[in-house]
């Protein structure tokens, strides 16, 4: 008919594959922050044009999906309604709309999609799930210690051991621009040449910093000592920055906040995983206090970040609402997965571990009701069933299971039916084996491990 | 900062609450058609507009939601792009364009929103979610059976037993207006006026027929027939409904069909509610076989329904595509779910089955790893854990844990620490119990009954 079957550009078509591996990483996550006592929330895809203009800057203005008005607003080419661009915007708005029916500490975790009209490039989408954990309602650095646990557990349960989770603060951040001689109004200058030092170098840094105007003399103190501090355990690394902020209001506020949050971390799963890092920067501008980065030697950018930002969550309740969250780069993780083989066998698999063959027209209804017993099963052995639909060749059924890694393939003829038997196939080991019928899913499920090869 | 906090017109925030309540409902969706060998697919919210436009009717393409053209397109009031509008085109669309990665019969379901610009009423929204399975790639009534039993087995598992699944044929219901003499040409109109027999009543059915230019012989002999099978076993039914169309090419088809369903799912969890309905008409004109439709007594609308569509799915591919589907009504099994409180109580309870309390800010750090301990658990008993994050007073903290439905409070004194104690107040049971630290998590699950009352 003429018409693309493509998806949308920088949109993807999950199937089954794609969808198990995302399902069990969102499990995973779901599962470890609800022991922890998040919720989950889910806001619509579709949120009031006037909800999220002026939130993310003039590039994200247009990088916003808007939706044409319908009925007497259709042919104005206007909007008004728009694509939900992160997960932040839409709390803050749950927040200040649903105030009473909330809890004080209103801990949440949201794993849903965004849509982002960037150019499209590879391992960008335009379409991509946000998978943000946020607590909002307190100023304790408990919260901090229990997100970052929280992240490290999931990341643990996922198989990765090897990853860093890089500590620093925003306040501390702006102590040490103060105390190295930048003036107050280029620290955002210098902070977003600072980000970029793993790509282009700390003699790029400083130039970076000279041209928009910072002192020769700044920019190099800064950078000598920020990346002086480079392989310092922690301890000393807080001893030296303490050193250089000496009496500066914030830094010592911030130290005592970092010194905190290790300790308490140091008492769960994530403290062997911390490190203070003093070049971390993080991009957004909105965070007030910790800020934090997960990192692994093989990937460039991070498996998550963020930090606590105590003014955003209430810019719909026109009051300060203390929040600090992690959000978890999904689509990172599941590409660092499918690179390192990280996902179990029986994620990698379809469902059904048995096909039930379909060769004897006559007898359709009692094939049905074998697949339904053994998908009741026996004792805790209930198994997935596919039926094969059409009365075929035994042989291009057992290629179709084959083809689909469905280990069994259960067959029973007139005189099998006559004694109460089935033929087990094994398609792994090549077996075959007359079994009793009501004991055929345990015999199954005990040839499981054997069968899958 | 004057702007609203409501979701946008239509749209539904869902808070922790109905997000479990959903989760639940999709988890026993998903187990059950797993445990038949149907896959998981998920596909972009965002279409390209022209995969939508045309496929649902003039009415349809009016309630498309369109996105506005960016870069070089904006400003010119142009779409290019579509929200999703149902889960049938997106899986004909990947049918034709994952042909080579999809096995020959591909089961899949599909639980993702669908957008439509329809008027806001009650019960009825512009975002929610449909739920989809669907068969391809075999005409074996084997799918039909398998389809209903997956979905009788679904119902079951929710708690439903008393609902009825109605079967009929589209091609069956052809040879009956054949035969009581409505001519081809006027098949649809009759149908629409049949389908709303339950609101209107019988005589204004055959009014709106004659009305429309059905001779008033013809729909009284329609409405005669149908009506007066109601009531009638299947069996019954069936005869009495062959004898009317007598000869008729397709209705004697249609009827082998229907018969094949009828003994296979009798062989299955849908054998016992399935009900031959001739006067089952579904509004879709796609179908093309067998449709049916489940019903409970105390809701006017149904909770699902299907058919048998083998001329859809290959509307892409250019050429047929055998499939029979059956699109679960989540949003009003919610609903009745709801009103007949049929929830378990597990899921109306946020996750959080105790709380630690935080009441010495000294000993924050062992309050953290109390809480981590209990999460581990012992032997099989790992809770789900909140922290009182603020340091503060025992009966806030209690009110808390009470306002939040945790049933049990675990404090820690300095004493206690010293003799490796905790106290563990039951908030239902009013109790508290000096209890080994290490011994904590197994108390608290045994007497997590009692507590929860």
């Amino acid at each position: 008919m003429g018409v693309s079957t493509k998806p949308a550009r920088g949109m993807r078509d999950f199937l089954p594959a794609d969808v198990r591996r995302r399902q069990y990483v969102i499990g995973v996550i779901a599962e470890v922050f609800q022991s922890y006592g998040f919720e989950p929330l889910e806001t619509p895809a579709v949120e009031n044009i006037e909800t999220l203009t002026g939130k993310y800057g003039e590039e994200g203005d247009r990088l916003i999906f808007k939706i044409l008005k319908r009925g007497e607003g259709a042919g104005t080419g206007e909007a008004d309604l728009a694509l939900r661009y992160d997960l932040t915007v839409p709390l803050s708005r749950v927040v200040a709309e649903h105030r009473a029916a909330l809890p004080k500490y209103f801990k949440r975790y949201q794993v849903q999609p965004v849509w982002r009209a960037d150019r499209p490039q590879k391992g960008r989408f335009r379409e991509f799930y946000q998978c943000d954990v946020d607590a909002t309602g307190s100023t304790s650095m408990t919260v901090e210690a229990e997100l970052l646990s929280a992240g490290a557990d999931v990341l643990r349960r996922l198989g990765f051991t090897d990853f860093t989770i890089r500590l620093n603060h925003r306040r501390l951040l702006s102590a040490i621009l103060d105390v190295a001689g930048v003036p107050a109004d280029l620290h955002g200058t210098a902070l977003i040449a600072l980000d970029k030092a793993d790509k282009i170098g700390r003699d790029a840094v400083v130039t970076e910093m000279t041209t928009r105007g910072v002192t020769e003399t700044a920019a190099t103190s800064l950078v000598t000592f920020l990346f002086g501090l480079t392989g310092a355990a922690n301890i000393p690394a807080l001893e030296a920055i303490a050193a250089f902020v000496g009496t500066h209001e914030g830094g010592v506020a911030a130290l005592a906040d970092l010194r905190e949050i290790l300790a308490l971390a140091g008492a769960l799963s994530a403290g062997a995983h911390v490190r203070i890092d003093a070049t971390l920067a993080r991009g957004l501008g909105y965070y007030t206090g910790a800020i934090f980065e997960i990192a692994v030697a093989d990937l460039a950018g991070s498996l998550g970040g963020g930090g606590r930002y105590d003014d955003l969550v209430g810019m719909f309740l026109g009051q300060r609402v203390p929040a600090c969250g992690l959000s978890l780069g999904l689509e990172r993780i599941l590409v660092v997965m499918g690179e390192r083989g990280m996902f179990p066998p029986a994620v990698e698999r379809p469902p059904a571990a048995v096909l039930v063959a379909n060769f004897d027209a006559g007898a359709l209804g009692d094939t049905l009701a074998l697949a339904a017993e053994l998908r009741r099963g026996t004792a805790g052995t209930a198994l997935a069933v596919e039926v094969y639909p059409d009365t075929d060749k035994l042989g291009k059924q057992f290629k179709y299971a084959a083809d689909r890694g469905i280990p069994f393939v259960v067959v029973v003829g007139t005189q099998e039916r006559e004694h109460g038997q089935v033929t087990v196939k094994a398609l792994g080991a090549g077996t075959q084996e007359a079994v009793a019928r009501d004991r055929a899913a345990e015999y199954i499920v005990t040839n499981m491990g054997t069968s899958r090869g």
